[in-house]
């Protein structure tokens, strides 16, 4: 018997009316994992919390070995090692990430893929060499359009065996603000294996596709790029047939620390009555987030949240929101909801494509609230 | 309206026959992670891809405030800050880690819980204070008989709101092999959070459940504690009245790293025809790993895998082990079976309990081999 990859690469699909969540689902959710959104009290992701989503393996690099390489349309190709890299002058942006599919196993129907319910985001410091300043050292041809960008995962996908590889126009790479880099650094250490180490790229304010991991190559094309992860996947589409738009800039979201305590299975929180404090975050790639309100009642009624002022050079990162609550006896449910400068906002009912990307369905949290609780455990010594 | 706990905390279930995984389970794997298979590579799990299980939240401690507490049935209670316990002389183990539920997803019914296929597992070495020096200093007393572990993470289980607390034996605590530690180092640096910062339990050779992290109290108690995570949870039931026997130590268990690539969906596993290495780890909480063997029929026939040595201090550590396969065309499974010196092995056919724990059913590895894959995705440049 002779195998083909179509046998075991299939087309993208959307599931059936109340299908549960498939095995190859599950897959990808035990190896990738969300924010546990206790975590968005940090500034900062610490490490192993930051969301993180790999297509295929995370490849192995030899730090020793390693060489990124600058050509296509240059006037001067450049390889560089580690230390060369590293020797370069250095940015440090911290940067709130989001994968293009956060919020994607809430869609009805569901498009087939990782999963996530809401948490698929993280913010990071990540240190590293500006993009625009590594292309000006190997001179852009004046017919470059397109910047490539290969990473060293390996893999197949709907068919196609691939490394992963994305592009950018031109001008969003070469831009100064978003600062696109290629980092080497995340919150100060060397990259972790599951975030690209040794080297990376950033978008400020794009999706998690674009910030390419284990990047090997970057080419110069006088051509748009048309590869699968550039051409099929990512862009937003309701007919299977149609070229739809590419998947870009993050659209806004808040989330919000759920308050209280939770039940293990059925993660409802549980509060007791009075007034607490509700606290999150909101972040866009379009605009800086210019308010958030906050629901406690299911979507009926909004009220604005107090934002934290934000220094100018945290604009790519997330921004800090507080409310207050008073929690009455009975079940809740609690939202948050965010506006950026662009006129950009948070829908309350879901424009659906069939890949699930840049969903930004507002967040809802349920809360029990009660006096008492009854039964505990305690220790034979209390 | 009121509300009641019993309404959003609900009694263990079986899923019923053909039940895709709920959104209550895909909720806490997208929070929860597993050990990407590929990183069975490194002797030391490097930080984020270590497998963690958190029963409620992660709890947010400050280190100024955080105070260790050993009390009940001791001559003199002690209180210890950070402070003090880094100045108590310490000891590093390596020390491999498995959830007591891994593997719960496959099983048939399967229990609805976090659903872990095979990836629950991870190593790390751990630096703390020898829980018996601890006990020793503060005197246990002759009637002592267990040893209550309080945690700071707080939540509802099937009812009953509680603090995670779990006990071990006074014998077990107290033993010099395997060696039970207050670790505030995970591979040289504090624990993060989602491992217990500042403090937690680590019980060698034992299920995560026994782990007992964000430590906070440490109680000597003169009866077997009944709490919930001990008497009611982490039991061997098929039936969900009987009391079941305890989930102590960990069952024998071999994985191998997935060879090839993989298809990003199916994550079916493609390799070229020819000669290639296989590797992975094996470990057993009873005693040392003895012998690996692995099968590429699909369990028809089995062929000795060469064991690596192992250091004597890394006795509580998996132990790394090779075989060779030469692919041809085709669809194959591939597996890998553990066996320890006390005579325990893995299962083909699997032992079913009520709660998924101490499932050691062999892995199987769907993987497909071809000469050439035709459709490729490739640069301009290229």
């Amino acid at each position: 018997m002779d195998g083909l990859l179509r046998d075991i690469s299939a087309p993208g699909r959307l599931a059936v009316a109340g299908e549960g969540i498939s095995e190859e689902e599950l897959q990808l959710a035990a190896r990738n994992h969300g924010l546990p959104l206790e975590a968005l009290r940090y500034d900062v992701t610490p490490p192993g919390l930051h969301y993180t989503l790999v297509h295929y393996d995370i490849p192995y690099a030899d730090p020793a070995d390693w060489r990124l390489t600058v050509g296509g349309r240059v006037r001067t190709p450049l390889t560089l090692d580690l230390a060369a890299l590293a020797a370069l002058p250095s940015v440090t942006q911290r940067v709130t990430m989001e994968c293009a599919g956060n919020g994607r196993a809430r869609l009805v129907p569901r498009p087939v893929s990782q999963p996530w319910l809401v948490e698929a985001v993280g913010t990071a410091e990540w240190t590293g060499v500006a993009l625009r300043g590594l292309l000006a050292e190997a001179g852009v041809e004046p017919d470059a359009v397109d910047v490539v960008f290969t990473g060293a995962d390996h893999g197949v996908e709907r068919g196609i065996e691939q490394d992963y590889r994305r592009s950018l126009p031109l001008a969003v790479a070469t831009a100064e603000d978003p600062e696109v880099l290629v980092a080497h650094r995340m919150n100060g250490d060397p990259l972790p294996p599951q975030h690209g180490f040794p080297v990376r790229l950033v978008v400020p304010g794009w999706y998690g596709m674009a910030h390419v991991k284990w990047l090997r190559e970057i080419t110069v094309a006088d051509a748009p790029y048309t590869g699968f992860q550039q051409e099929v996947a990512y862009r937003l589409r309701r007919e299977p047939d149609e070229p739809g738009a590419p998947v870009t800039r993050i659209a806004p979201r808040a989330l919000m620390i759920p308050p209280g305590f939770p039940d293990f299975m059925s993660r409802c929180r549980v509060v007791r009555p009075g007034t607490l404090g509700l606290e999150g975050r909101a972040w866009s790639g379009h605009a800086p987030v210019t308010a958030v309100e906050v629901s406690t009642d299911g979507g009926r009624t909004w009220h604005a949240a107090e934002l934290e002022p934000q220094d100018d050079r945290h604009g790519w990162a997330w921004r800090r929101w507080r409310a207050s609550w008073t929690a009455v006896p009975g079940r809740h449910v609690l939202s948050a909801r965010a506006a950026d400068a662009a006129g950009n906002t948070q829908p309350l009912t879901q424009p659906w494509n069939r890949g699930g990307f840049a969903n930004n369905l507002v967040q809802r949290i349920d809360v029990l609230c009660v006096q008492e609780t009854g039964a505990t455990s305690r220790t034979p010594a209390e």
